[in-house]
């Protein structure tokens, strides 16, 4: 007989664009009303990347979501740091994200050549701070993850110590990769284990499907699926949900997010019951996450209910993945 | 010392899309003022699948563009003919042109499974009517033209005296194919000459220079280039300028096509003339397609001049491709 009810405990997102003001306002209590914390990337204009910028950057997150057993997972924008910057924010802070120039939303200050964070990295390794990476070149879309792949292996071979954390990979390789390196970790997105780039160009153009990294292979897809079902001791989720108001989305030169936190939960749900694969949701979203960064999230019990939901057209002027989609469980209770 | 001024006699488009209506009165007399001829796609709803269909269409066409020296070469859209319905269409028409069911604009009621149509390809290759064929499989997105190849094979090799086009090839696969079967020709776009999935999808989305068969791959663009830049006696230009309203192009499922009419030639000069290959452009846009077709377009010589102009941003609610960009060339006489 098939469940219809299921709990997940403190649910933990470990990949999530909070964005700011209105915006934030606007998403940041969806995410915090199912999960118990969250890492927020620090891509803003201007980046979250000094201490003052930090502190109100987490402050304005607090406020807004005051009143939620929600723990915003602070991050900095990797450029050079000092030792005594990176002394000051340490406790602040889950880890740094690294985003190479060019490739994503917001990341034209990112690093341009490896060697000018060198001298952080190291001090990175001595003070335990995590890496966090949006591992792609500037190659052929299609081709710009497997090119940074060698990356990853050379900073996991000579920064021994230094957690390492592969973000919202999209390659079967990726996923390969994980087992090759013990102080690599790996976040994944809820459209990667669903979609392919023909869910985005194959028939009508979908630009609310148009995410970096873009959505891969068939090939790609089945093997992050396989690895998220078994809920990979390395692997966390993280949604990537990024949203964008409708009419950046909906242009002639389409803004790159997929807009899911109110619904990815719900829907991890329904897929991995689909793939009798239940009994390890829990581990994939929230057990794996409290190992790999070493975070005890405020508790948290989600209660889903097998009964439908249909996803909302819009939230304000922002559309989510898959509108109007009829669900098979909804969240029936939080507490 | 570069030229400042070059001439194409009667210039011919191979693969257009007139629509109907409003918008073909928008869309056909821009192809007509510098183009001598075109092959008149008949993917329309519904289809242009029999004589009266045909014959008001062409009659529609031949309204349009009256005053322009311009010949419309007319298409089937292929279904299981009779002989003699060919046989009373033989003379009206360049050829028929087979959409496998599904894989784009208007092809839901194209061709299911090819055995529905193996009378009538027979009778085609009796009464000497040409076949032009979308190759797209409804595999994978950019494995679609590569999986349909052996289907162009086994079509060639099985009626040798079919004359059959690979409509708007886009893969290396298909360049070297086209060495292979004597009959065997092929057209392909400006756009695939010109840009990868890299241009779609590698920044910001843009709906504008999305259609199908999508861009591939950067060696797929250099092979099709290299074949265009030969002048490869058996491959014709064929803009496949398929205009949409812009509000179905930047729109959550965006139409596929990409509106080259207007901008096409001034574009080809440029870009044969970077490649050293003005020389060869004539037997690309014109002498080929006479050959290849047999066809006797109507005289006309179009003169460009290298003195700059600016792609217009729209053509009434449809938008170019590269709206805004320079080109060093334009249309400065047509006679």
């Amino acid at each position: 007989m098939s469940k219809r009810s299921f709990s997940l405990r403190s649910p933990l997102d470990m990949h999530i664009h909070f964005r700011e003001g209105a915006m934030m306002r606007r998403v940041a209590p969806l995410s915090a009303e199912t999960f118990a914390g969250g890492v927020i990337m620090p891509n803003l204009v201007p980046p979250v990347d000094n201490l003052d910028r930090l502190s109100k950057y987490e402050r304005e997150i607090r406020e807004t979501v005051d009143g939620h057993a929600f723990e915003p997972y602070m991050t900095l924008f990797m450029r050079p740091y000092t030792e005594s910057e990176l002394a000051s924010m340490k406790d602040r802070i889950i880890g740094v994200k690294l985003y190479p120039e060019g490739v994503t939303t917001h990341s034209e200050g990112g690093v341009g050549n490896l060697r000018d964070i060198e001298g952080t990295l190291a001090l990175m390794e001595e003070l335990d701070i995590r890496l966090m990476v949006h591992g792609e070149s500037t190659d052929f879309v299609m081709d710009r993850e497997r090119a940074f792949l060698p990356v990853y292996e050379d900073l996991a071979a000579r920064f021994p110590r230094l957690a390492i954390v592969m973000e919202h990979i999209t390659t079967r390789e990726s996923a390969e990769l994980l087992d090759r390196h013990e102080n690599l970790s790996a976040t994944v997105t809820l459209q990667h284990l669903l979609i392919t780039l023909d869910d985005i160009a194959g028939g009508l153009l979908n630009p609310h499907l148009f995410c970096k990294p873009i959505a891969k292979r068939p090939e790609d897809r089945e093997a992050l699926l396989a690895l998220a079902l078994e809920a990979h001791p390395r692997l966390a989720f993280g949604s990537d949900s990024a949203p964008h108001p409708v009419d950046k989305k909906e242009s002639a030169g389409c803004a790159a997010g997929v807009f899911t936190a109110p619904i990815a939960l719900q829907m991890l749900v329904g897929l991995f019951e689909e793939h009798g694969a239940l009994d390890r949701l829990q581990a994939f979203v929230s057990d794996n996450a409290r190992r790999i960064y070493g975070v005890a999230p405020p508790e948290k019990t989600v209660v889903f209910e097998k009964t439908g939901a249909v996803i909302p057209e819009r939230y304000g002027d922002v559309i989510p993945m898959y509108p109007g989609r009829e669900l098979d469980w909804k969240v029936a209770e939080v507490r």
